[in-house]
């Protein structure tokens, strides 16, 4: 049987698990596929250097990834690389020759995503790309193939694992942010320079990709209204806590009447919510549907080992395709859905206020949420000396008018200072 | 676009429900498959029945099923009757056509899956059988597609919905099982012969399909070994809750070596596993795989429409195969592993004791688990008058050496009676 010949671009964490799991499971992947994978080249960036007992003849070892691309005896193209260049020439090259892709590489769906679709549709070719989201999780082939009778209304996920661990750590410790990201960091949850992660970069690019499957629409990166943790504080975290919550950072599509709505930020959510026991590094995706209800699907979303995984089964499903002479599901892109501004998504606020502990406070803070046409749910009000704090909680409202609401109260005299606003999810879906 | 031609077989909760999704959503299943869907008959027991607004033209309903099956322009066949007969020959006669097949029914794939799975091979059509496991969770595309360039060690599952409704009342509220159970008919989520669920035969039959597709091999429901709940006792309850722990019916599969180990039996688990908060009458399966890492999928695991939701994204995809005029990966067997006995299970127990308080009770005790090499993990004591009471728990063993252990302990004549008897799991996996 003729095999299928695998030129993998990237021998890092991941890609050198690919190799390991392609020449451990070489038995059953044959088996499963139908014929033998074999690989027919890795690009690399430097020749020399030591890649311990990696099982691969060193002479498939190349610093030309765009001629390995190129060569006939091709037929899937593996990108564990990352980044915007040169990953888009190298795949644009694969997929307009008709080269099944399998990609990791999030940052560039993200950001032209559509680039690669349409050189995908052009040389009639698979673009699989599993493991760009949630690492293990098998998320997206459901989303974009399980769930296809049905109609997506929400999806709420944990798809950072630094921030997670972080922000668990937080809770569990009562650390601050700083302190919690100089632990994170020592025990290698988080990298030298964290801005991808802790200001939320890493989580909209994964927001956008998500919002794209499940509305069957483009988003890229740069739709996505994003907030990072830097600004959380242990105060919050205690907050939460006496709100019987727990912070974490979302990321959030909701279809809103036929427009789309893309965020991530930190929030509030209750501990009885599924979303709320994902600890550590783990990942976690909550996908409402019109039929099917609730969904959550949980997991490792990084590290070698598990995403190499979902490499492993976007190979095996494009190497069946291509034995059967098929293409799978190209990108179902039938709505183009308009971006809703952030201002106009719907979301409840947490509040806490330091106000003076006189007659009249509350009326006066009551009349700004008012003005402004936001009701309020709950509202907490304990003394300290002369002055008190007041834990409001919002019902749900248009995010422009809760934030002109925050403003405005700052505005107050009698306000002394705003300790918290955080936003509160996933109170209507437990 | 000549649109793909449905045959219905049954119109009760399921299909009504796959009927008005695929009218709802006309438009959407057309973009998505490239072609409309058309009911082409629908295979009902009496016509007579008042079937509300059902939107479908009453011409199109038959009581002949079989006739309707070979109907020359029928394309796919979605069967949501269950039961063995007269199913199983609707859906050979079926898929030995070539006509694709869209089942729920767990029971046949569990008990005859080898016959629906040759007859497809043998007709080169499709089988699609997601509804007929945790409903609306997408569980069983990921296993066969996802995962398959891993290697899937264990799942273990919450997938009946009723015993889970039961299980969580009795631990909410420390309700006895019989009134438990009768909470659970009076709100309709126990059926008035409960013995399917209760007894475990509709988790085992699920057990029976998942380990057949995540060790690619057949296994049937007779090779599950099945215990129910209907002696979990308000003492167990509170027994695991001392221990932090929960107790959940639970389907286990593992790959032991090369052999295939599947059970289902309560099961005490530590409330920080990741299953022991799917509450109600949600299903949840904890997949553990030596790449991914530990995974799991949570959801709704039966109602017409979640279940509907599952057939619906079988059907787009049987119906996208045919107008690609290929096949989807059939049946990935490829490993006939034998059927390890249960008593080469490797298990914990947790066993609770009333004994008699004098000397030398724990050193008679300790003695029967070491004539049959169990080791003792953890063990507590508390004297109550003349009797004090002990709990033991176990490192694993196998189930043999376990069950001869506690046979033992009943002939001792310092134990007045054994309290409670339950495997654990889940302590390696947090």
């Amino acid at each position: 049987m003729k095999p299928v010949r695998v030129a993998l671009l990237g021998c890092g964490t991941v890609g050198s698990e690919v190799v390991r799991l392609l020449h451990e499971q070489a038995g059953d992947l044959t088996a499963r596929i139908g014929a033998p994978v074999e690989i027919a080249g890795i690009a690399v960036r430097r020749l020399g250097r030591d890649r311990g007992d990696l099982p691969v003849d060193p002479a498939l070892l190349t610093t030309d990834a765009l001629g390995l691309v190129k060569r006939d005896d091709v037929d899937v193209v593996v990108e564990v690389v990352g980044g915007i260049e040169p990953a888009r020439t190298w795949l644009v090259e694969a997929l307009k020759a008709g080269k099944s892709v399998v990609t990791a590489n999030k940052a560039l769906l993200a950001e032209d995503g559509g680039t690669l679709h349409d050189a995908a549709t052009e040389g009639g070719a698979d673009l699989y790309y599993e493991a760009s989201v949630a690492g293990a999780i098998p998320l997206l082939r459901p989303l974009r193939e399980s769930l296809h009778g049905d109609t997506i209304t929400r999806v709420t996920g944990i798809v950072n694992g630094t921030t997670n661990y972080i922000l668990s750590s937080m809770d569990a410790t009562g650390a601050s942010f700083s302190d919690a990201l100089e632990e994170a960091t020592a025990l290698g949850y988080a990298e030298a320079d964290p801005t991808a992660d802790v200001e939320g970069f890493d989580a909209a690019a994964k927001a956008a990709i998500l919002a794209s499957l499940a509305f069957h629409s483009r988003v890229s990166a740069a739709d996505v209204h994003r907030e990072g943790i830097t600004e959380v504080t242990a105060a919050d975290v205690a907050s939460a806590k006496a709100m019987g919550c727990t912070i974490k950072l979302l990321c959030i599509a909701a279809r809103i009447d036929d427009s789309v709505s893309v965020r991530v930020h930190p929030a509030m959510i209750p501990r009885t919510h599924p979303l709320a026991s994902v600890g550590d590094a783990f990942n976690a995706v909550f996908v409402e549907a019109a039929a099917a209800g609730q969904l959550m699907f949980y997991g490792r979303g990084a590290g070698g080992a598990p995403t190499a995984s979902a490499v492993l089964g976007d190979i095996v499903a494009v190497s069946r395709n291509r034995l059967a002479g098929v293409r799978a599901a190209s990108e179902s892109r039938y709505a183009d859905l308009p971006i809703r501004p952030m201002g106009e998504a719907v979301t409840r606020y947490h509040i806490s206020l330091d106000v003076a502990d006189r007659a009249g406070v509350l009326a006066a803070v009551a009349g700004v949420f008012a003005k402004h046409d936001v009701s309020i749910a709950t509202v907490r009000q304990s003394g300290r000396g002369d002055e008190a704090i007041l834990v409001i909680v919002t019902h749900a409202a248009p995010d422009a008018a809760l934030t002109a609401t925050v403003r405005e109260l700052q505005q107050l005299d009698i306000v002394r200072s705003i300790a918290s606003v955080l936003r509160v999810e996933g109170i209507e879906a437990t």
